[in-house]
Parts: structure tokens; C-alpha cells; sequence
């Protein structure tokens, strides 16, 4: 298998983008990305969205951005796996790079989610679930995890205030991040008080709705090396998983083993464990959801990942810095985006160029990037070569 | 590269299949498809799928998929490209087997289209189109390639009887071919008597709406060969290409490019021209667009294409028997299965396993299938090793 490394980086900032379409996000993280990695074209093109078809009644996502990027010609697949839909176009692409068949890809994630209204934006984020067993009866993504919150407050004694640490912690995080959501930081009391969406989640516990995009460029490792032009950033591991996808029918509602099994797989892949990590961006679109990855990914012993924001070993300049930009919750979360910009931050991080929220040193990164309620996860691993 | 080979097929016949939900099409053709091969279980899943959220309001496919097929773990992928998801989602399962990150891949298409009404399924099909600049303002996708018709038939000279013979033959295969959704052969002046659906084409010269799956598995080739249970196919070429995705913006109205692109790449990898081929599955979603595919591909001069079907040279025992399954036409069009299933039917031909519809010592065959009015085109050319 042919080894890849991340050379480019678009980012953009998050948020209720009204003056921007798909197309145009798209188009503008794919250039910045482009110019990032000093390329004037590419191979191939993947798009990681969600739902294109019942946000914006637009499927065929792929000739789309090809043609608005002006690379008509170029191959682009659109890959799907509802909040994992970034994370795992990310994996295609390297796996396109290693195979042989590309040598320089674009990734793209990307959706826009706003110009529906907020209820609309619910039941389209609720396909992510089983529709014959779940999303039809009107559960919603929030009513899902805050039964797992539930389950796993009442087996380990977790409380509200553990909750509401983790969304502190990242909105400390995302004030240093400018292209964040919100940069507003806020306060325990607050997310306490903040209005009950499904008990024991509150608002400040949810990531927010988001219209956004971020891309990376990838290519051979060898290629990548002979350019030089900065730190090179291999991909040392990447593997997916699914899991059960109806919620009801897992054996255990406290575990999201799909991320445990990704975790493993990419783990050996990169031939590390859990203490090479120097920082991770984790996918917190509800509270709970980051304790959880702690625990599936053996950052933290079963039971103890409520105890990990609380005591600031996941805040930057702690042990294990976690989503030091802001994480889903304050950075945002443009759904089929968020995969490629968890990659897209590692990177910056990895080179030094992460600005106020650099992580000192920082040399392995991990992002972890679930969809549904971990019906299906990916977890990748880069590391900064000297 | 690491060569890959096809060594399961699982197919249904395609129809309105009121009894059977997306999720239990795709379950039923992925155990076919695993029990022709043989394998107990697979490394990885690709599957190919339009618009299962318009169509049922279900995205997390992959999840969905894996999870009905009991295979719990598993990656999995859900790819998009409008109607060439298919044929696009078998390019990654490629991708995947050649980098070495998985050996044995299951790649499934599929679509549930008739549990909307006919009207609701026109407008999603036409996500495929530019919706901006498009489907928005009420063209149908029939009404795109009525503009391709027309503009070929101006330039060429080409008749309505010249489309009509391309349904009358594929109707012909079809009624050979026990999975079909429409074995009754038909007329000329049948097609020439049909409702008119946007001027010049006919009913009768536009595929069904269909529900139906596909799937295939595929190994490298090495293993393939070490198993010898039955002829082994090597994927010797697939490739993809985009092109502007409003037809507005096509230089020539009378041109797909995408397909000559991808053909030209596919050919170059299979190192063959189209004299190299015994049989092809073309992509007739309308007759002029197996028409315009055999042109862009090589088997015909430009403005020639229109006599093939007239002539019998695309017919079972011609020169170049091209949909001998029916095509999208007459064994039906469920538009996320249509590019799996092509691939499905080269390895039943190319194994000498295709019954009434068995085309004589083929040994190289080719699949051709697009999306939308081709802003994607893949094309893959198998062949049977002696």
C-alpha cells in the first residue's frame, strides 16, 4: 500500500452562511486548498455531504463542485455516511492515493444547512437513523443521545455539571479559533440554564446548525517529500467501522463500539497506541459524545471520560488536548464537513501553524468522526515527519 | 496497482417491488452476490445509491446495508454521482481492493424508486441536474435529452425510427433475459405511436422507473486465481470523468464528452481499443443516449451511431451486441443499481453464464453509465482470463 500525506489545507469559517451556496462553499475550500498545496489541478476529486438532496434538492454533488472548481474532466465521487460523510470521503481519498490509481486528490466536505427551517433541518439530520425504526416515530438525533446521556449517567454517576464542562472547555477552545462558530466563551451556570432540548441535554450541550465547508489535498508520500516546501504530514493510519444503526437495538446504549473498533484498526495501521496521541479533535455534537470517544478510544477507562474536561486534562495545555478548535460544538458543524475539517485542524496543528491555539509540539494528531448515533465512525491518525 | 477481479454476482429482477423496502433489496443482492463467491463475510462495503433520501428519507445507507446483512463492523460506503452511482461506487470498490486497505469488497447498487408517485420521482431524478440553473425552473430529465435528440437529429439527419430501433432491440434482449422488468418485445411503430414525453422522445424511447439491486464482490486477482472455482474476470480498466453539469453550458449539445473521457482512460488501462471488445451494457436511459455512447466511445464515427441498432450490428449476433440484458430500457432503471448491474451481467456473459442471452465466446466486455446528462461517466472493461 502505497503511503499518503496530507499537502494542502482549506478551511473557512462556519457558520449561517446565507450569501454562499453549496456550489460556492465548495468551490472556495477546494481553491484555498489548492493554492495551500501549490497545485494547479488534481487527479480526482471526493465530496464527503450528507444531504444535498433534502437540504438543497441537489444530488450529483460531484460534477457539481468538479465543474464549479474548473476541473471538468476530473473523476469526483460524492461519499455518504450521514455526520461521517467528511471522515470517510477523507478515507476514500487516501485510499484512491495508495492504490495507485490518483496521485493528487482533492477532499472535500462540505453542507448547507441553514436555508431550511430548524424543524426541517431536525427530521433531515433524523435520516441519519433508521427510518423504518426510528426517524419515522419522531425521534430526533438529540432525543437519541440524550438516552444514551441518560444510560450513562445513571451506570457511572456522571452529572450535568460533567456534561456541561465539555462545551465549556470547547467554547474556551474556539474563542482562539477565527474560523469558529462561536467564539463567545461561556460558563457552566449558563449551560445549566440554557432550555432543555431532550433531558438531560440542553441547547449549550448540542453542536449548532452550520452551513460550511473544508478540504485537503492529498498525494503520494514519496511526492510529498521531494516537494519539502513544509513539515510533511503522513497519513499514518485510517480505518471505518459501522455498528448497528437502529440505537434500540444495541446490547449496550452506553457504548458507540463502532468508534472502539475504527479506533483499533487505524491504531494498528499506524502501528501507535492511544499515548502517541498528542492532541484529538473528537466528534462532540453532543456533549456525551465526546466522553464517550474518550472511553471507545482508550483516552480514558470506562466510566472516567466525564472526569476528563472537568479536571482540564483535555483542555489546550493539558494532557491530551481535545478539539482545541473549538470541536463540533463551537466551531460548528456543517455536517458533511466536519471529517475533513477535524483533518484539516490536525494538519495546521502538525505543521505549527495552528496561531493562538497551537498545541506545543505537537507531532501525532487524531480525529474521530461518527454518523448517526455511531452506526457508522472513522478514525484517522497523522503524524508530523521530521 | 494491485490487480482486482470480480468473483460474485448478485442479481434481482428489477420492477415496482412494493414488497420490498431499499434495505431488503440491497440485503437480498449482497447474500446472492456472497454466496456466488463463496465468502463468509467481506473486509469492506461500497454502496451505490441516488437519492434514498428523497426517494425514502433515509441517508446512512452504508450503515443500513451492512447492518441488514448482519455484517455488523464492517465498513461500509455509500457513493453518489446521480445515475452513475453505480457504476462509480464499483470504481471505489476497485480503488479499495487495489491499495491493499481491504481484499475482499462487496459493492452493491440500488434504488427504491416507485414508492413516490411518478411526478415526485421525475423532480428527484432531476437533482441530478443542476438545480439551480435547471430543475428549478421545471426541465425534466427527459426534457435534457429531448435537446440532445433534437440537436442530433438536426446535425445528422438521424430519424425517429432510428431512435425507435434501439428500443425495439433492447426489448428484443430483454425478453431473453428472465430478470427483466419488461420482456415483451415491442415495434417501431409502437415506439412511434407512444405518448409523446418531450418532443422527440416517446414513451417508449425512455427507461421505467424501477426499484431493483445489484451487487458484485470483488478480490485481487491473485486470490481469484488461487480459488479457480469458475472463469476468472479481471477488472482490466475503469475510469471516470465529469464534465459541465448544466447541459446549457455543453459546448456541443450533440457530445457527452465525460464518456469519451472515461473511455479513453479505461481503454488506456486496459491497454485495448474498442476492436478488443465482444459486448457492451451501454447506458439507454433514453435511445439517443446509446446512440451518443457509441460514438463517444469508438464504436461508431460521429452521426453513425444512429444506424447501428437499424442495421442489427448491436444485436445479439451482430458485430457488437450492446444491452443484450435489455439495457436500462426494458430491464429496467433503478437508477443507483444500473451501473452495478451492467457489471453484473459482463461477468454472467464473460463466464458463458447468460442462458438464452449468451453472447458466444465473449471474453472482453465493456459497461458504460452515466449521470445526469453526462456530468459523470464511468466506464470499466472486464475480461475473462483463459
Amino acid at each position: 500500500m502505497r503511503e499518503v500525506a496530507v499537502i494542502g489545507v482549506g478551511l473557512q469559517r462556519f457558520g449561517e452562511l446565507w450569501e454562499m451556496s453549496l456550489r460556492d462553499l465548495c468551490a472556495d475550500v477546494g481553491r484555498r486548498a489548492m493554492e495551500d498545496a501549490a497545485v494547479e489541478t488534481v487527479d480526482s476529486i471526493v465530496v464527503g455531504c450528507m444531504s444535498s438532496g433534502l437540504f438543497a434538492e441537489q444530488e450529483h454533488v460531484g460534477s457539481l463542485v468538479a465543474d464549479a472548481l474548473g476541473l471538468t474532466g476530473v473523476p469526483a465521487t460524492r461519499v455518504e455516511a450521514a455526520c461521517a460523510s467528511g471522515g470517510l470521503a477523507f478515507r476514500s481519498g487516501v485510499a484512491e492515493v495508495a492504490s495507485g490509481m490518483s496521485d493528487v486528490v482533492l477532499v472535500i466536505g462540505a453542507e448547507k444547512m441553514t436555508d431550511v427551517p430548524g424543524d426541517r433541518a431536525t427530521a433531515i439530520l433524523a435520516t441519519a437513523a433508521d427510518q423504518e425504526h426510528e426517524a419515522f416515530h419522531g425521534v430526533t438525533f438529540a432525543g437519541l443521545a440524550a438516552m444514551v446521556a441518560r444510560a450513562y449517567m445513571e451506570r457511572y454517576g456522571a452529572t450535568p455539571e460533567d456534561l456541561a464542562a465539555v462545551a465549556v472547555k470547547n467554547h474556551r477552545h474556539a474563542a482562539l479559533n477565527p474560523l469558529a462558530q462561536f467564539r463567545n466563551p461561556i460558563t457552566v451556570e449558563a449551560v445549566l440554564e440554557s432550555p432543555l432540548v431532550a433531558d438531560p441535554l440542553r441547547v449549550l450541550d448540542c453542536a449548532p446548525l452550520s452551513d460550511g465547508a473544508a478540504a485537503v489535498v492529498l498525494c503520494p508520500l514519496d511526492m510529498a517529500r521531494s516537494r519539502a516546501r513544509r513539515p510533511v504530514v503522513r497519513v499514518a493510519g485510517v480505518a471505518a467501522a459501522t455498528d448497528r444503526l437502529a440505537l434500540y437495538r444495541h446490547p449496550d446504549v452506553t457504548r458507540l463500539p463502532a468508534i472502539e473498533v475504527a479506533g483499533r484498526r487505524a491504531f494498528a495501521m499506524a502501528k501507535m497506541t492511544p499515548a502517541d496521541v498528542d492532541l484529538a479533535e473528537l466528534h462532540d455534537a453532543f456533549t456525551i459524545m465526546e466522553i464517550c470517544a474518550l472511553e471507545e478510544l482508550g483516552f480514558a477507562d470506562r466510566g472516567k471520560g466525564a472526569e476528563a474536561a472537568r479536571s482540564g486534562s483535555t483542555a489546550l495545555g493539558g494532557e491530551l488536548p481535545v478539539n482545541v478548535s473549538g470541536g463540533l460544538k463551537a466551531k460548528g458543524h456543517p455536517v458533511g464537513a466536519t471529517g475533513v475539517s477535524q483533518v484539516g485542524e490536525l494538519v495546521l496543528q502538525l505543521r505549527g501553524e495552528a496561531g493562538e491555539r497551537q498545541v506545543g509540539g505537537a507531532r501525532v494528531g487524531l480525529s474521530e468522526n461518527i454518523g448517526g448515533i455511531g452506526g457508522t465512525a472513522v478514525v484517522a491518525i497523522l503524524e508530523r515527519l521530521e
